[in-house]
């Protein structure tokens, strides 16, 4: 077996994320795969002082950023720090496209230090929705895996978006996307929009005129999917059950079970890429940056699922 | 301590609800209650047949129901079924409201049956709602305690009541109720409508222009409540608090997280009314009644509290 060639971004400088990237890189279970940071040496070298670890860079290389930037590592949102966290992760998106990696784990970025460093992304998932527009964000944990049709919208915006046409079309590329990925047969379980999946049109007619058809649509393309079920069992349904992957047609119907469900091994992964991208379920947590008090499972997961969703790949 | 009087309806005759009452009442750590059922002599006989077990009738009385009802006993959705578990439920309700009983736990009932036998209720609550328009559905379980601004109604309907007035007299309504039946101070956490609690106006409005001012009408009538914070975010976050209530904006909102968080131990209880009402988080059953399968501890949740519930009224 090839190893796979696993790419990590150290996420803000000021956060977590250069913490947690070498404690998990000092784990001796980590998968069989050669790593590259995505960073500046000098926060590698900081979170080294933080941690008491050291990185081993016989092992591990750093690739640094080609921009002229010196980030202050302070912890909280910073221009300076949002401009360095978004180089990282542009240098890993381009070594993932151009090949010389085969998958991204990416530390966690601040939306606000992004904004003030004059970025336009809201997020990692928006940068990646720019460049492919047919990316999806699903979310892995031991106990449930997750898909969402839609994910930063206001509620209401995200109703409209729930369509025989759009959501027939999101299946069928999910299942495609999860195939690629992962051995093994998928079953899709999609989740109603109203209460007790609309009760057959008295709570509301999704169901019936969208959902329902496209869930026809899909399964008429080969998709093994099911539903809709009403929102406060689907979830339920597929937790524990390994070949199954829930789909939340909004971002809190899924991830109000998704957080419950699989609180600290969650692993955001981003399909329908070229390459995958992984990432840990927490944010920058700038309020215990630099205590040495984060903890690492989620990055751990993030990385190890990384290597196992690119063995079928390379 | 006077003990609390609990009425128990035996819910839909062909269902689970008698066999699950008896296997409750035979439990010897019931709490020191009276407990009256509400159902005929017939379909606790039948359920004995089920279970095996006797019920004592010199510690548990059986009220039957007024009208001449034979009903069938039959595992489906059955007019008959139907309109005698709705006369043990109004029987159960008038011996509360008449002050005969203290509480009423309630066995599950089959809407389909109801409808069949020309009933106009979807179900218990909404009976209850009928008799007092400010009757608030509360799920209650070791791990997680919820109440919901709205239930069943399609989510577009739902997302309209979303406002600051209806909000904040529900707030205060809540936790009054709360605090007529449990002792302790009550902390109320209130979900947003928006991804990240509209993150600011961003992803969503409702958060400023409703929610915000509805938690501020309800501090400054001196109840403790939060909010909005994000909807993935709030329920795990008052998991685990005896003291806190998280508070959802419609019905699977908060039951995603009350189904994944409480499986198994959960209650309905039905706030706001004179006397307090609990029913086990299950359906009847049909396809497994009659078989001696079925699972008491929902039900035996739902007794407990009812009793646990009435100790500071009585």
């Amino acid at each position: 077996m090839i190893p796979a060639r696993i790419g990590i971004t150290l996420g803000d400088p000021g956060g977590i994320g250069p913490e947690v990237v070498l404690k998990a890189l000092a784990r001796p279970a980590l998968p069989a795969a050669s790593f590259v940071l995505f960073g500046h040496a000098a926060v590698v070298e900081a979170a080294e002082r933080t941690t008491g670890l050291r990185l081993d860079q016989t092992k591990f290389s750093v690739v640094e950023p080609s921009a002229e930037l010196s980030p202050s590592g302070a912890h909280k949102p910073a221009a300076d720090n949002g401009a360095a966290s978004f180089a990282y992760f542009e240098e890993g998106v381009r070594a993932a496209r151009e090949g010389r990696i085969d998958a991204l784990a990416t530390g966690p970025v601040s939306k606000a230090a992004w904004n003030l460093a004059g970025l336009p992304w809201r997020g990692h998932t928006e940068y990646l929705e720019h460049l492919y527009p047919g990316a999806i964000m699903t979310f892995w944990s031991d106990r449930l895996k997750l898909a969402l049709l839609s994910h930063h919208l206001p509620l209401r915006d995200a109703l409209t978006r729930v369509t025989r046409d759009r959501l027939g079309r999101f299946l069928i590329s999910l299942a495609g996307a999860v195939q690629a990925v992962r051995a093994g047969e998928a079953e899709f379980l999609v989740a109603g929009l109203n209460p007790h999946a609309g009760e057959g049109g008295a709570l509301g007619r999704e169901e019936i005129e969208e959902i329902g058809p496209a869930i026809e649509d899909a399964r008429a393309k080969g998709v093994r999917v099911r539903g809709p079920f009403p929102p406060d069992v689907v979830f339920r349904a597929a937790l524990d059950k390994p070949g199954a992957f829930a789909v939340g047609l909004y971002h809190d119907q899924g991830l109000i079970a998704f957080k419950i469900a699989a609180f600290e091994t969650g692993v955001n992964v981003t399909l329908g890429l070229p390459f995958v991208r992984t990432s840990p379920d927490h944010g920058t947590a700038f309020d215990i940056a630099g205590e040495n008090r984060a903890d690492p499972e989620s990055m751990i997961a993030a990385v190890s699922l990384a290597a196992e969703l690119t063995t079928k790949r390379i």
